[in-house]
């Protein structure tokens, strides 16, 4: 059985449970919390040099790491992944523009706000940046969505879940959607999608640093 | 004809420019300075919203952005993509490490060196956090490659392209690869590859610019 090693709460590692349960595909679930520096052990580390979650584990021990990567191989000949090469590389370019554009800045900011000390100097150092840069990320997925219901072709797919999992708790961060109706009513298609399963909420120490960051 | 918007100079750019090459694909290459705001034009900008290149247009005027992404797209059922689903998901995932742990360190603290003035904040604001998250993602490409020749399966491909096109040039942004043997192996394995083409040197005032700050 395909194991997944992930920290609940960390959107990254959402993706993962949520394109499985979607499939319906049986998987273990082995909880590491990377905020309490469980991803930096010698024993995780002899799986992911990178120190990272998630991590994909097959039965006979080999590694998959990058939650995008292990999305495609997880949709690989399903409904998830489109089949018609263009469509499969806009499905691509969504998810490396979610890594690059998007998560660095949208996933970084609620990190900041909820697993920080309220004297973290990050705070001031690159929440401003965290918000610019996010706000330019919300906008290009704005357009996009303005006139396409998904991401990627006709249907719901692994970009949409990619860029789902941190842009559904970007308030976390400090994120008002309200300027973005597109982004808003595409994150209602999302959750009303066969299978859907929320992110957990965070823990009531992050919740409450996340509270007290408003 | 597919026609590719770049700038020269940019490993993000340089990288499709060698597996056209390779694969001995015709493509017209029109020049895009970003460092000049070529990027950010109104035309440019209805293109492809991020503001950002390369850019792939083909001949019916459909557009694929992020350079990865297009990597996979061209290389689709050739020798650098590999056919085995598990396999292909090894080279995105390397992908995905390059654009997310390895470029935002080593491609950035290139550009800060050889494209910011001399007085910019940004040198003492990003080159030190640069510095050492670059050289863990080299230590973690050094990890890989001693015990294996390239990033995915027995062959050179997508994967090797992603990430020689900034490691390559990392001494532009200060980073001594002499600690690194399987690396610096690597990429003289990758230069011997048929076909092989360089990214052209940096314009004179950004190679000042780079030799001023060593």
């Amino acid at each position: 059985m395909t194991t997944i090693y992930g920290y609940s709460v960390s959107g990254n590692c959402h993706k993962l449970r949520l394109l499985l349960e979607q499939l319906g595909r049986p998987y273990r679930w082995i909880e590491v919390d990377s905020s309490q520096g469980e991803t930096r052990t010698p024993e995780y580390l002899a799986k992911n040099a990178n120190g990272k979650v998630p991590m994909l584990e097959l039965d006979d021990g080999r590694i998959l790491v990058e939650s995008n990567a292990i999305l495609c191989y997880l949709a690989d000949g399903t409904q998830f992944l489109p089949g018609d090469a263009w469509e499969r590389a806009q499905a691509l370019s969504w998810m490396f523009f979610e890594q690059y554009s998007h998560e660095p800045y949208i996933a970084v900011a609620r990190f900041i706000r909820g697993w920080t000390p309220l004297d973290s100097p990050r705070r001031t150092a690159e929440l401003p940046r965290c918000c610019e840069r996010g706000h330019q990320a919300l906008a290009v997925m704005e357009r996009h969505l303005s006139s396409q219901p998904w991401f990627t072709g006709a249907d719901y797919g692994v970009a949409d879940i990619a860029l789902f999992a941190y842009t559904d708790v970007a308030h976390h961060g400090g994120f008002d959607l309200s300027g973005f109706p597109a982004i808003c009513d595409w994150l209602a298609r999302v959750r009303a999608t066969p299978g859907f399963v929320a992110m957990p909420e965070p823990a009531p120490e992050n919740a409450a640093l996340i509270e007290a960051s408003a």
